[in-house]
């Protein structure tokens, strides 16, 4: 069986500037980033200000399991399914993080037939985005500590300083530090530590910006930390606004690549889907809906997670409204939602089946019902599939009125994925009746538990010690008016990874209530979140290679 | 008074198309990065292997002071004026670090009317080559560390670890941390720091590699640090090289712009000049030679630093041979190293001006007997030289040969480099007599000793305590046949910073030596040797900005 790489690398992609044309994107907007890489001027967002939206589909999934689901790769797939039909099709897509492709993970650009190339770019360096973000967030950082080496006079409280130093790699020794160590002309001595760039705030700001301006004001509104006196410390008190968004401009630019089968695609910014909202930038998203009579876009982890967030912050502060949601599964998940175990996934299993099966059923009812929006379950095939389990997933889909179509993109690219389309563009002309969980107008507390019972199910929520005191600072503050980001495990609905499927008789813990001021939503932490990952005993570092021609292999 | 970047700005830059097709490179070879940027691709250089090369000429400097020099002013102007001329010229200029710009140094892509475009990119994340460079290091230190977690079967001794972390930031909090810590699931705690990102020895192997094969071999050989039984750890242990090699394979292609003239340009990497060689890149160099009959460098800090490498290390590395050499001074600082204040340097003083020349005379002396080089002496011009100080300088230079010319590059572009130009292609047809200071096969001690005295004129070399050692441990190791890379204080031919002018009586005390292994040369540190830099108390970041239509300012 070929890799992902070889099939990448096997396909001859045209030169970006077709793209371009085929998006209808003018060349004036258009910059170049070797052949098949260019950013997209922000102007032709204004230039286009009158041209009506075409329709977003989102694609979301299950809740996570090690059986894989595909959802980029679906997202792909789809688009290219479209595109194949003859609709005017872009997919606008969360842009990997360099750091997971050396430990397990590889790849984060779709799979099999289904995938936007150059995927080696796309994987490593790309446009430089993450780590122009990663500078700026260092920048902010070096310029607290500087404020405080050269006299202090904001009272900055070195123990409570919240501002994070952050390098796009798996690296769990940089989790917790003590700096600077090595005496007076090296810093004043503090615990601190690194976050994986995704999870730097910065990112998050970078996807919900509208331009340079806004930009500048989200960067100025970032809290740092806080005073002796308890007063929040912003960046607009470092003066650092101006210099991060210098470091920023270029990064602002949605990224236009191709599928496998030339689709247009950006792909551009993606925060983490627990600490942050997971989702593409609203700069693309809007681009891509200017240009395309249909938008593919995808969210992080599972339905009750990402999709949620994708309504409640992002749809929400870019008035955005959704057509339609591809809710993505496969029949080894719902089998290992179910109980079994993973080297025993292959073989058919329906009791299993239905017993997992309420994983997916929630999440269905989840997107229809409470984000109101027509809903599509798409299978993504594995050979091990059989026709009684396909059998079993569509009658209990049908029983809450949704169809389950079966996903060949992986195998197949756009002609894998032709009757998901057929479905997708019949949910488009649906009415629907999309809302938000919750209202912005009410307390941080009931916001949460809107979410907790509503999409989690859970019987309540528990403010913890530290988080109950949280809400009244929070409210005090006067940041009570904005959307929660919920921070919990993406393997359960639960705050509890192992308790898969769906869950009942549960309560949330909050543990840990933080203002992300710049990006302008509170997180809300149920559990310890791990901002920095940490590479395997073999990470996937010690396969990649590249040759003296510049061919990479080993990314997977 | 118009800022650089002003200046910068007002100039209507040609498409890099252009610039190539001046330059004789053929499209085929050419990324862009925009229009005004492109990446040169390594074939260039296997095809033309067999067209002769074109004249070397090194722009280096006197011991820099406060009041400025100017070499890469003087490089972009010389080759500017070169142009103008009508020679095929380029020039091959070192590419500036991220950090500094938001401390006190503000730009380093020339200044006024000299000066290398589009001056905000290259200053800022120009094609992403110090950040590739950044992730290779910390990606090699990540898989370091990840090793003594996941069991550590090499035996690595976390107290040994000679690797560090990098960032490409002015951040003194990150010079000296404890890393590891907060249980065990979050690595070894142990003593550790952080570099800039041109103090990474990458950045060394970078400007030395000949391709990805010979780059590929370079990081394997780095030494990361050392077991419990004293054996070397290499990156080839950890098998980190292919995947650091991937990240920098785009980044090892040379960069081409435009300085303000449209004379085409390299501007490709630079590692530190007293850690490291302080050139640009073998790779950027060559490929110039392949292309232009002239090409103009440069090489960091003053002669006895800067030159003495470009010679020791990277001509003899690559098997290069200068033509040419220009050693730049300015009155001011000849009068700072004749005693003036800072403050005073703009009033007429023949007295200081004579007590600072032998500064100048020394390096004008190095270069003609010791490098066996033709050479020039530019004087930038300022508005408060006087015509007796600009005859002094002549009269003392003439009496070993060489003559001075005056330098109006900076207000006037390549039209005031003219004469200069003149001089230099004179020089360039006189004989010379290239040579290096020492050979290799002769003790550490004894390269070190021949620098010292012949260089510095140095009464001798005192190796301390650990010193002493380490030249036995490096010799043991068979590491004694390789170029020896001097740290040492940029400010005075000593060690000693204080000792301005041409200083006499004077010991160099070598307090550590340590093996580059992967770049293949032995660092010989003479003090404390910073390799992360602070921000000082108003950063220029606080300045720096960038409006809605994407246009920075403060850059200067």
């Amino acid at each position: 069986m070929k890799s992902d790489i070889q099939i990448a690398q096997e396909v001859k992609m045209a030169n970006i500037k077709e793209i371009a044309k085929t998006a209808g994107i003018d060349e004036k907007y258009l910059e170049q980033y070797g052949n098949y890489k260019a950013k997209v001027d922000y102007n032709l967002l204004d230039d286009k200000k009158d041209t009506p939206d075409g329709k977003l589909i989102l694609v979301t999934a299950i809740s996570p399991t090690p059986a894989g689901e595909g959802k980029t790769t679906t997202s792909v797939g789809l688009a290219d399914a479209l595109h194949k039909a003859g609709v005017n099709v872009m997919t606008a897509l969360r842009e990997p993080s360099l750091g997971p492709v050396f430990g397990v993970k590889g790849g984060a650009a779709g799979g099999g037939y289904a995938q936007v190339v150059p995927m080696e770019d796309i994987n490593l360096h790309f446009t430089g985005d993450f780590h122009a973000i990663g500078a700026a967030n260092n920048l902010i950082a070096a310029m607290v500590d500087n404020h405080i080496q050269q006299g202090n006079v904001l009272g900055i409280d070195p123990r409570r300083i919240t501002w994070k130093r952050a390098v796009d790699m798996n690296d769990r020794q940089l989790r917790n530090i003590v700096d600077g160590m090595g005496g007076k002309m090296s810093g004043v001595p503090r615990e601190d530590g690194f976050e994986i760039t995704v999870a730097s705030e910065v990112m998050a700001i970078m996807c919900l910006a509208k331009d340079i301006d806004d930009l500048k004001e989200k960067l100025a509104s970032i809290i740092v930390g806080y005073t002796y006196e308890d007063k929040p410390v912003t960046v607009r008190d470092l003066k650092a606004q101006g210099a991060a968004a210098a470091l920023l401009k270029d990064a602002l630019k949605p990224n236009l690549v191709q599928t496998l089968e030339k689709t247009p695609a950006f792909v551009h910014c993606g925060p983490f889907a627990n600490i942050a909202h997971g989702c593409n930038s609203i700069m693309a998203t809007k681009m891509a809906l200017k240009l395309a009579d249909y938008v593919v876009t995808e969210a992080g982890f599972a339905a009750d997670l990402g999709a949620e967030k994708f309504v409640d912050i992002k749809c929400r502060k870019a008035g955005l409204t959704p057509s339609a949601c591809v809710i993505v599964a496969t029949v080894k998940a719902l089998k290992y939602h179910g109980g079994v175990k993973k080297e025993d996934l292959a073989a058919e299993n329906l009791e299993a089946l239905e017993k997992g099966l309420p994983n997916l059923l929630q999440h269905v009812e989840n997107v229809t019902q409470h984000f109101g929006l027509p809903a599509v379950v798409a299978i993504n095939e594995f050979p091990t599939d059989t026709e009684a389990e396909l059998k079993l997933v569509e009658e209990k889909c049908k029983e809450l009125g949704v169809n389950v179509v079966l996903s060949q993109v992986w195998g197949k690219g756009g002609e894998g994925g032709l009757a998901l389309a057929e479905e997708v563009l019949r949910l488009c002309e649906k009415e629907n009746h999309f809302q938000f969980v919750y209202p912005l107008d009410v307390s941080i507390e009931s916001k949460i538990q809107m979410i907790a019972q509503k999409i989690y199910r859970a019987d309540g929520v528990i403010f913890e010690g530290n988080a109950k005191k949280q809400l009244k600072q929070l409210e005090d503050l006067g940041f009570d008016n904005v959307p929660v980001c919920m921070a919990k495990t993406q393997f359960s609905f639960s705050d509890n990874p192992a308790l898969l499927g769906a869950p009942r008789g549960f309560q949330i813990t909050v543990t840990d209530l933080k203002i992300d001021a710049g990006a302008g939503f509170i997180v809300a932490k149920t559990g310890n979140i791990m901002t920095m990952p940490g590479l395997p005993k073999v990470p996937a570092a010690e396969k990649i290679d590249v040759d003296n021609t510049g061919k990479i292999t080993g990314l997977f």
